[in-house]
């Protein structure tokens, strides 16, 4: 059995700092919810961590089949419960490539692959809410589950 | 509707970075894993904004009380499939308060009231995995239900 551990320590206020595989990771909130605004609040990092895991699952295949992007950036927007517990119900994630027209195909199985079988961010998300994609090549949309 | 949008760009190997709220925040992976290991890998982002989510929910709560600790540290392990997609199954979330004891129920209150009705983060885990949890007060444990 494999385990990660992260360990964070409160710093006054409402600022926390976690140490993530021996990197500082700081997390703070508005003035308005106690806080200095002075780091991210702790909730997106969860689409952070959608983003990092897929990006690089998509990355990495591309990188094997000889097809890696020019560039590649990834939105995630989480859609918010109004009541308690305030939680993401709906993640839509938009993956916008530039790289050859011809690698389309390639691109859209990589992503569905991610989506599908590898990333474990993704699988954990799809548990508690719906998660869908849109991907575009050079500003035009190749494909899209929403 | 309220919505949280993070926007992550790829930056060569396995390096990304999201913009959260306005503040950069990278992703990297181990050299075997194709990156460099300059930064956290991306899931442990969602132990991360687990700890931040709970901790500014309890801190919240004991300011509110006049019953601020002197100090707190939120450890989390999560416990990660051996098969693909590579997830958590199961977290744990340890809670090491230092503070006056006569502040114990308080302090179990608390915690409780921030796993069972306000923090969103361990609201979306619990759809997925078991999340238990573990206080300690002063170095002595006050309460698990793992």
């Amino acid at each position: 059995m494999s385990t990660h551990n992260i360990k964070t320590e409160w710093n006054g206020k409402m600022k926390f700092t976690a140490n993530v595989n021996g990197f500082p990771v700081t997390m703070d909130t508005t003035e308005k919810g106690g806080g200095d605004n002075s780091a991210p609040s702790p909730k997106p990092f969860v689409l952070t961590a959608l983003s990092g895991c897929t990006g690089m699952d998509v990355i990495s295949m591309l990188q094997k089949g000889r097809k890696e992007p020019k560039s590649l950036s990834i939105s995630v927007e989480g859609e918010v419960t109004e009541t308690h517990p305030k939680q993401y119900e709906k993640v839509h994630i938009i993956y916008d490539f530039q790289a050859e027209d011809d690698h389309s195909e390639a691109i859209i199985r990589a992503v569905r692959l991610s989506q599908e079988q590898y990333c474990g961010v993704s699988a954990m998300m799809q548990k508690a809410m719906p998660v869908t994609w849109t991907i575009n090549l050079n500003g035009t949309q190749i494909f899209t589950n929403n």
